[in-house]
C-alpha cells in the first residue's frame, strides 16, 4: 500500500487512501498520534501499526481485543498488551527512563471501573505525566475517600471515574482546589442507561471545578489531564 | 350539590358525583384523606374543604396556591397557609398539643429545596412525627453535613432531598445506617431534565437502604416516613 | 496478595490494592459486607471470598453467573448457588437456625418476576427477616392479589415487584397501609425499555406509601425492608 | 373567501385555498368533518364555522378557548361551550331529540382527568352513542372501582381515562372482558412528563384487550369508542 | 407438584405455587387462558401446558422458540409450531372444523413485519375471527394498498401493522371507516429506536378511529380484534 | 458602532465587535447573507439591518416578532412584514420584477402547519425559486393529495411539511420521483414530543429520496430546495 | 411460487403472496427496484433475486450477510459481494460500460464511517453518477479537509457522512455551496447513542443547506444524491 | 437573622437557619464563594449579600435578574448589574486595580451566546484571569475562526460556547493544542432540545482535550478555566 505525505499550510499528513494518518500531530500538538483500535480490520490496523513504528519507533493503541493484540504481536513481538486498560504498545528501545512530570490523581469509585482508570492512567503516562492511583473510594463507605484527602489535593489535576449514580466526581469537587475531569462509567445495571444516568449526575454537579469527558473514556480524561499536568509543570503544553 | 355515603364490603366512600372523596381513609390507613389542591376548580376545593371539615372539623391541603389560599380563608377565616411548603391546613380547634413521636430528619442539599423539605416535614409533623431539620448540607462543602452524622444517625428514617446532581442522598445512604428515602428535586438548570437527572442519580445510588418518591414530591416522602417512623416507636402503622 | 487493615475516625477498610473492603460495615450499619460478583474478574473475586470468609466465617454474594459458582465451589465445596436468584453463599457452619423476625411480604406480577423476587427474599432472609411470599398476583386477574390482601396486611414492609406496566405497586399501595417498597422489572417487551417504564409507573404511583429501588433491584429491596422491619420489631436497625 | 367543491374518484372536498374541507365525511364514514379549533386563527376559524353550518346546519368544535367561544357566539349566539371539555357546539334545530345508542363506559382516576373524559363523553353523544360515567375511581382506593364493575360490565365498549401512572387502564382490563380505550392524561407531576409516563404504563398493560390513543385525546377515544359501539349494536359503522 | 384450585368471589384460578393459572378465565372473558412461553423456564412451561391440556384439551402459547417447541412436542407430539408467528399450539382432537366468524382485515407494511401479522391472524383465527391477510402494502408504493381499499372496507375492524416510520396506520385511517388497531414493528433500522419511533408515529396520527398496542404485539392486537368482531357479529364478546 | 472588513484567503467579513457579518456570502455561495431575528437584541438588529442595507440595498430577516418589525418599519418605513411566515424584509428598489425559475412544490399536511410553509416559500420566492404551494392535503383525507399529483409532479424539488405523526413525507416519497425536502413541525398535541416525533417518523422514512431538515425550519427547507432547483434550471448553485 | 402482476391505474407489481413486488419501479421513478436483503428468509430472498433477475437481467441487493451472499452465488456464481458496504450484486451482461455521470462528492469523517460511505458511493454508481470519494477528513485534523475544498467544490452534491459528534456536516456545509446530504453513521462509543447524538447534531447545523437521512443509511443517501446529480446534469431526474 | 459560625476540623461555615454560608471557601479553595441569585427568595437574598459584604467587602453573584438587580441596589447603590451576563456584583473599594494574570480565550459561535460567554468571562476575570474574546466564530463560515487561530493559540485554556449543533468545540479542539473547555448553550431552536443536542456533541467529539460542563454554565467555565489558567501561570491554584 503506497502512501503519500500532504502539507496544508504548514501541516503535514499521511495520504493512505482508506485514512489520513495524523503523522504531523506531534509536531503540531506535543501529542504523538494514537490508534484507536476498535472496529478496525486487521489489514488497516496492520497497515498504521506498520506506518507509525516505522515514523515514531512507538506506537500507542487503545480498546485493543485480545485478538487484535494477537494479530500485532505476530508482526511485533515486543507488542505489550495490557488486559485490564485494552492499551496495545510499542515501547521505544531508548535505554534511559522518561521522567514522568508532575502528578495526576485518578479515582474509581469501585473495582469495577479500574478498566476505565487504567486506561486514563497508561496515557497520562505514556505522556509522560505522574500518575497517583486512588481506587475504589465511592462515596457508599465516605471514610475510605476522606483517609485520602491530602493524597488527593497533592495534585495538578484530578480524575474522577465512577459509574452507578456517578456522585464520586461531586464529593471529589467539594474536597480539592484542583481541576476535576469527571468520567461516567457503563458500570452499573438497571436504569444507568449505559452510564447516561452518571453522565447526567456528573455534568449537573453542583461543585465547582468539575468538567466532563463520554462515557467510558479514559484515553481522553488521560489526554486532557496531561495538558493541564504540563501547563502547571511548565507553564506550557508542548515544548516550542 | 348532595353527597351519598357508598359502603363496598365495610370501605366507604363519599359519592361527590364529580369525586368520591375517601372518607374511610383514617379508620382504613391510619391516615386522614389530604386534599391535593393543584389543578382542583374553585368549586370542587371548596366543596371537598366544606365535606372533610364537616367530616373531621380539620383540612391538610397540599400544593395550594396564594388564590386558593384566600379563597378558603374567605370561608374559613381559621384556614393557615405557608407561603414555603403551600400547604393550605385547617386545624382542630383542641385545646391539648399533639405529642409528636419518634424522629425524622429532613436534609436538604441546598437552600433552594427548602419548599420540598417543608412540605415534607409539614406532612410528618401534621401525621404525629417529631421532626429534625437538617437543611443545605450539599456534597459541594462536605463538612457541613459531616457535622451533622450525629444528628442524622438519631433518626429513625432520614428523608434527603436533592436537586441538581443529587448526590447527598448517596453520601447519607453511606453514613447512615437508617432507610433513607429519597426525593429528587426539579431544582437545578441546564440537562437537570426538570428533576429526572437527580432522579436517575438517586435510583442509580451507589449506598445501599434508599428507595425514591417523585420529583418534588414532599408529601409523599413525609407520609411514607412516618410510616416508618410510627412502625419503630410503636411496632404499627395505625393503631388497632 | 497482601491487605493492610486502615483506620479513619474508628471507621476501619482493608486495602487490598485493587480494591477497599469495607470489613467495619457490619459494626457500623448491622448489615455485614455483601459481594455484587457481576463483572468481578475471577482473580479479584476469589480474594475478596477467601477475605470476608476468614474474618466472618460466611460470604453471601449477589449475581452471581454459573462459572462464577463453580470458581468459587472449587475453593469452598460447602458454597450453595441458587440459579433462580444467582446468589452464591458461604453459610455460618453453626449449629443452631437463626430466629428470623417480623414479617416481610414480597408480591410479583408474574412468574417472570421471581429472580428479583427470590434475590430480595434470601437477601431478607440472609439478614434476619420472616419473608412470606405472594407470587404471581398480578392486576390483570385481580381477584388473585385480592385473595391475599389479609397476608400482605400482616407485613411490617411490603416488597411490590412487577415488570410490564409495573401497576401492581399502585394496586398494593391502595390495599394496605404498610410501606411499600417498589422494585420494577426487566420483564416485558415492545416499549417497556428494559425496564424504565415499569420504574415511571412506580414512581408516578397515585398511592401513598410506595418508594421505588432501581430496575431488578432485589437485593437493594430485601436490605431497605430489612432495615423497616428491624425497626419495626425492636425499635433499632442494629444492635448497640 | 370563495370556496370551490373538489370530486376525486367520487369522494369531494371544499377547497377554501388555505385550507380543504373534508364536506364529503359525513358520507363516507358516518361520522360528520369536526373542526379541532386549538391554534386555528381567528379568520379561518370563523370561515370553516360558517362553510360548516351553511352545509349541515350544525358545528362541533374541539379544543376551543373561552376567546374563540366568545368568537363564534359573536356571529352564531345559539353556540354552545362547556369549560371542562372545551367543546363549542352549534347543534341542530331539530324538535325531536336523537335516541342514543347502546352503552359506553368512560372512566377516569381522578377529579383532574375530568376534562378528558367530557371531551370524550360528549363527542360520543353527538356521534349518537350513549354513555356511562364512572369518574374518580383511581386505584388508590381500590374498592371504588369494585363497586362499580356491574356498571362497567354492562358496556360495548370502555373508556379508560388516567394521569398520574395509569394504571387504572390495566385494572380496568383485568376486570371486564370489553374492550378498552386506554387515553393517558397529561394530569400528574415530577416525573410524569406530561403524560408520556401514564402512556407507557397503557401501552405495556399486562391485560389483555387495551389499545392506547394519544394523551388527553378525549376526542380520539369518543369517536372510536363510537365505531365499536355502532359495531355492537348495528353490525356497522356508517348506515348504508 | 400439586396444585390447589382457589375459589374468590366466584372467580377461580388454580394455585401452581410459582404460579397461579387463571384457569376461569374462558368462563369470564370468553376467552381461554393463553400462554406466554418467552423467558418460561423448562420445567414450568411443561407444568402449565400439561395442566392446560388437562383441563381443556388444548394449548395455545406465543413466542415459543424453536427449542421450546421441541420440548413440548417431545410430550405432546401432536403440537403444532409455526416458525413465522412462533405460535406453539396443542389443537383440540375435535371432528368438526371451527365455523370463523365476522372478518377482521389485517394489513402489513412489507414482508418483515409477517412474523407479527401472523401472530396476530393465527390468534385471532383461534378465538374464531374469519382473517383477510392484505400483506406488504407498505405506503412507498401507494398504489399497491389502493388496489385493496374494498377488500379493507369489508372488514369490522382493520390491523395496521407496520416498523420503519409507521405510516401504514394513518393512511389506512384515512382510507376506512371501521375501527383500526395499530400496532408498530420493531422492523427497521438506525433511528427506528427498536420500534418506537413507529409508535410514535401511531400514537400521534392525524386520521380518527385509530389505537395502538404495544410493539411487536400481534398476540394483543389479534385478541382486541376478536373483541370488536364478536361485538359485530353477534353484539357480545362472550356467549351468556 | 465602528465596523471593519476583514480578508481571510480571498473571504471576508464584516468585523462588528458583537457579530462578524458575512458580507462575502453571496459572491461565495450565491445566496445572500439572511437576519435570524429571534432572540436579537433590539440594539444588534437594528444595526445589522442597517449595515446589510447599506451594503446591499436590502434585508431578509426571518422569525421577526411583531414587536421587532415595528421597530424595523420605525426606521425602514418601507419595510414589509408577514404575519404568518414572520418575515421581515426589505426590497429592493428596482423597477423590474425578477423573473422565477425551474418550479418547487411545497406540501403542507394541515393549516396549522402554513407559518413553516410560508417561510420556505417565502425564502425560496427570494432566492429566485417559483414556488406551487398544495397546502392541506394530510393523509387523513388521502383523495386531497392524490387529486394534486400531477401538480406535485411538475417540480424539481418538492418540501413536505407536517406535525402531527408527519406520514406526509412518506406519501409524497412514494408518489413522485423527485427529490423530497420533509420538515416536521410542532404543530400537534399529546406525545408528539414538540415535532420529535414527527422528525423521527420523517427519518425513518421507508420511501426513497427523503432528507430531513429541523423542527419548523421552512427558512432552511426553502434554501435548499432552491440549490437543487438553480441545479435543475441552470445546472449550477450560484452563476459563475 | 406463483406470482401475478396487478395493474392500478397504469401502475403495475407482481404479486408474490408475502410480498408485492414493485417492478415498475424503474419507469415510474428512474430507479430500478432495489432489495434490502436485511432481516429476509433465505427462502423469500431467492425467490425476489429470481424475479428480478428474470425481469431485468440485474440484481442489486443492500445490508446483505456474507450468508446469504453464499446463499445467493449457490444459484447465480456471477453474483458479487463487497463486504464492506455488504451490497450483493447481479450485474448486466453488457459488453459496453455505463457512462456515469455528473459528480458526487462523498465524504467521511473517519476510516470506521467506510462501510456506510461505500454503500453510499457503490448505489450512486449502480444508477449512473459518477462518485468522488474523500475519506476520512474528520474536523480534528481541520488542514485533511481543507486541502480538499476544491475536490469537494466540484460536485453537484456533497454527502457528508460522520459518526461520533458528527460535526463534519457543519463544517462542509461552511465550506461549499451544494446541496449537503448528511448520513449520520452509528460509530463511535459512550454517549453516541447509536449514532443519535451525530443525527442530533447534523439536524440542528448551524450551516445552510443540508438535509439528514437515517442513520447508517448509506443506501438512502446514494439514492437522493443521484436524483439530485442528475437533475443537475440533464434537468430530469428520469428519462421521459 | 443570627447566624453561628460553625468549625468542622478547621473547616469553617456560617449557619444562617436557612442556609450554611461557606465564608471558608475562599481560603479553602482560593476562590471566593458566590451567590447563584436564580430563584432565591428576596429575604434571603438580601441576608447573604449583606453577610458576604460585611465580611469580605465585596459580593459576585450569577443569574441575578433585574428585579434582583434593583432591590439589591436598594441597599447597595455601589452595586453594579450587567443585563448580559446577569452579573450583579459589589466590588472592593480598593485604590489599585487587579493585574490579571495569563490568558483565557472565551470563543462563541454565535452573537446568541453571548449571555453565556460574558458571564464565563466576568467570572474568569473576577477570580483574576486576564480574558481575550473571540466572539462569532460559528463553523459556517469557517475562514472567521481561521482567521483568529493565532489568538487562540496564545490562550492557557479555552472556553469554546456554542449551541445549535455545538460543532465550534469539536473545530477549536483540532486547531489548538491548549485544553478546551466546552459548553452548550440552550441556543437553537427545533429538536435542540433545551441545549441537549450540543451537549451531546460536545461529549461525543472526536477531538481530544476537550471537556464539558452542564448547558449555559459560563460561571462554572469561567471557574474552572481559572483554576488552569492560575496552574499555567503560578503552578498552583491557591496561594499558600
Amino acid at each position: 500500500m503506497k502512501t503519500e505525505e500532504i502539507n496544508v499550510s504548514g501541516k503535514t499528513y499521511e495520504e493512505m487512501g482508506f485514512a489520513k494518518l495524523d503523522t504531523d500531530r506531534k509536531r503540531r500538538t506535543g501529542f504523538a498520534e494514537v490508534v484507536f483500535c476498535e472496529r478496525k480490520s486487521d489489514e488497516y490496523l496492520i497497515e498504521i501499526y506498520k506506518k507509525l513504528y516505522e515514523k515514531d519507533g512507538c506506537v500507542f493503541g487503545t480498546r485493543a481485543s485480545e485478538t487484535q493484540a494477537e494479530l500485532i504481536r505476530g508482526i511485533f513481538p515486543q507488542a505489550e498488551y495490557d488486559k485490564v486498560s485494552r492499551i496495545l504498545q510499542i515501547k521505544k528501545e531508548t535505554s534511559a527512563p522518561i521522567d514522568l512530570i508532575g502528578n495526576i490523581v485518578i479515582c474509581t469509585a469501585g473495582t469495577a471501573d479500574l478498566f476505565v482508570a487504567e486506561e486514563a492512567a497508561k496515557t497520562a503516562e505514556y505522556f509522560g505525566s505522574y500518575v497517583t492511583r486512588v481506587y475504589d473510594v465511592g462515596v457508599s463507605g465516605l471514610h475510605r475517600i476522606l483517609s485520602r484527602v491530602d493524597d488527593i489535593n497533592k495534585a495538578n489535576v484530578v480524575v474522577a471515574i465512577a459509574g452507578m449514580e456517578g456522585a464520586l466526581a461531586s464529593v471529589i469537587g467539594g474536597l480539592t482546589d484542583k481541576p476535576v475531569i469527571a468520567v461516567p462509567t457503563s458500570v452499573g445495571y438497571g436504569a444507568n442507561l449505559g452510564g447516561l444516568s452518571a453522565l447526567l449526575t456528573m455534568i449537573n454537579s453542583c461543585a465547582n471545578g468539575i468538567a466532563v469527558v463520554n462515557i467510558d473514556n479514559g484515553y481522553g480524561a488521560g489526554y486532557m489531564a496531561t495538558q493541564i499536568n504540563r501547563l502547571a509543570v511548565t507553564g506550557k503544553v508542548k515544548e516550542d
